[in-house]
């Protein structure tokens, strides 16, 4: 398939990636003159760990399937699906779809990779708005499976639904976000993390290098296998989800009652990025990156032969 | 060692293939005449797991090196470390303390396994409360490597060093969590997630499924590897954790703003219980259960090569 990229930053570069390790031509387009070398490099460096986890991959990242332009119009002439990667502002987002449209077959869908905006805004302006949908992915989208699909108020089901089928075709995991709201789904749940883990330090429970290891080597090791109803419902014994919810459900509501709503004040920033310089001091920062890459990749091979 | 563990339940039994697995001999006490075939099978299963995260252990659990009897006082005398693994509230817990400190040498630490409770009511009635502090893991003890460290008011600093040295010595990251609050530092993180994932249930943003497929193939993936602070380090890009906290800090902010505070009403709990078994649905339960372990194994072997 020949799939139009409107945008060659990181999360473009890596859809590229993806894109290519599953059979397909990419065309991105980038008004950067830097954006051809950024992601060819990307992906040479991002297909030894793709190889890892796609069955029958070349030795070789195969860059003569991928094309570059500066020009959105061009990028979208033949294309038969359009991943959009542009900036996450909605006066961009929308100057990128009327650009698409003069030149994309009516059918083709756009999915749009915003993380902050709402499908019903992008596609507002559009000529053939029940096309459009939004398909954000987390970084990097060429290792983590997950894509979060959202339909805005005019896009049709059938968008919907063959955008799924695409998506599982590349291996991803999809869902279904039912409403239009910041952070979609899986931001939501990150930022509620979030929030108690900056609370935590805020009121001197714990140093943000312990909130990091408590987190790494407890529940998150947790989480990387099962998602909290599902681990509720192992944790409730024979009698499940049910009989967790009716003996626990108080201790959690209870807890829900003690949780901080802390304000990023610039002391509390400066707080969290010397906590932080703490934790990171004596690790190479091109180590931390690379170890996580490399344990990336082998996590996503191990949940392959995962039954949920 | 000769390590004394008070209840042979489940989190009982899992220390006690640990301790096993480092060397240790542990006396288990538990009045119900049952524990001793639960923990001896209990360690069995868990054994060839253990073998794979430990160096140079035997083939067949040394079942030899575990003793058990109904009598705390009996499992304390001679003990150089008590685990407490009694049940959750704190009557039983101060008269196990109390029954204990009847033959145990005055400066053997005890730490309890205690998920909701404070070692300041705890140590609150005991002889020596100054060798008294919570030892939290996270379930199961044999594979989580977590243990978070709380003092009480009257729990000597000494007894804190060195439980940390001893909890470092069977491979386990400790943490120490600086105020006595509910759910210690994890479980207030587990718990804070939790909200928003039966808000996002509650509210009809997504179904209990899509919650659990979106946490395990996604946030999920990187908190098995990084916390929170130190993932949002890395999104910062060259400009780390402040250029991130100074950018994006006001969008987690509005995000934090737009988070639910559920109650779980039997309706909801209905919903819940109802989406999760269209979840599990064609899942054989063994199998859950299984996989999970397995996984679990295989990335704490994972993480053993990781710098952080």
């Amino acid at each position: 398939m020949q799939i139009a990229i409107l945008g060659g930053g990181l999360i473009g570069a890596s859809w590229a990636a993806l894109f290519l390790a599953h059979g397909h031509s990419a065309h991105v387009a980038d008004p950067n003159p830097a954006a051809p070398d950024y992601v060819r490099d990307f992906i040479r460096k991002a297909w030894p760990h793709l190889a890892q986890l796609t069955p029958d991959l070349p030795d070789v990242a195969p860059l003569e399937r991928l094309s570059f332009t500066q020009d959105i119009a061009t990028a979208c002439a033949g294309a038969e699906f359009v991943q959009e990667c542009g900036p996450d502002r909605i006066g961009p987002k929308q100057q990128i779809v009327a650009l698409a449209e003069t030149t994309l077959a009516p059918d083709v869908l756009i999915a749009s990779s915003t993380s902050s905006l709402m499908a019903s805004d992008i596609q507002a302006q559009a000529r053939h708005p029940g096309r459009i949908l939004v398909a954000h992915p987390m970084n990097p989208p060429h290792l983590v499976p997950l894509v979060e699909l959202v339909a805005g108020q005019k896009t049709d089901t059938d968008a919907l639904i063959r955008a799924e089928a695409f998506y599982q075709s590349l291996d991803r995991v999809t869902i279904r976000v039912q409403k239009e709201r910041p952070g979609h789904l899986a931001n939501r749940l990150t930022s509620a993390l979030y929030r108690e883990a900056v609370n935590i330090v805020a009121e001197g429970i714990a140093s943000v290098a312990d909130v990091d290891r408590a987190i790494a080597y407890g529940p998150g090791m947790r989480w990387a296998l099962m998602g909290p109803h599902l681990i509720y419902h192992l944790g409730g014994g024979p009698g499940g989800y049910r009989h967790y919810l009716d003996h626990l459900g108080p201790t959690q509501e209870a807890r829900w009652k003690d949780l901080g709503e802390p304000k990023l004040t610039p002391e509390l920033v400066a707080q969290l990025v010397q906590g932080l310089e703490s934790e990171i001091a004596g690790i190479d920062p091109d180590d931390l990156e690379t170890s996580r890459d490399r344990a990336l990749v082998a996590l996503a091979k191990l949940k392959q032969g995962l039954p949920f």
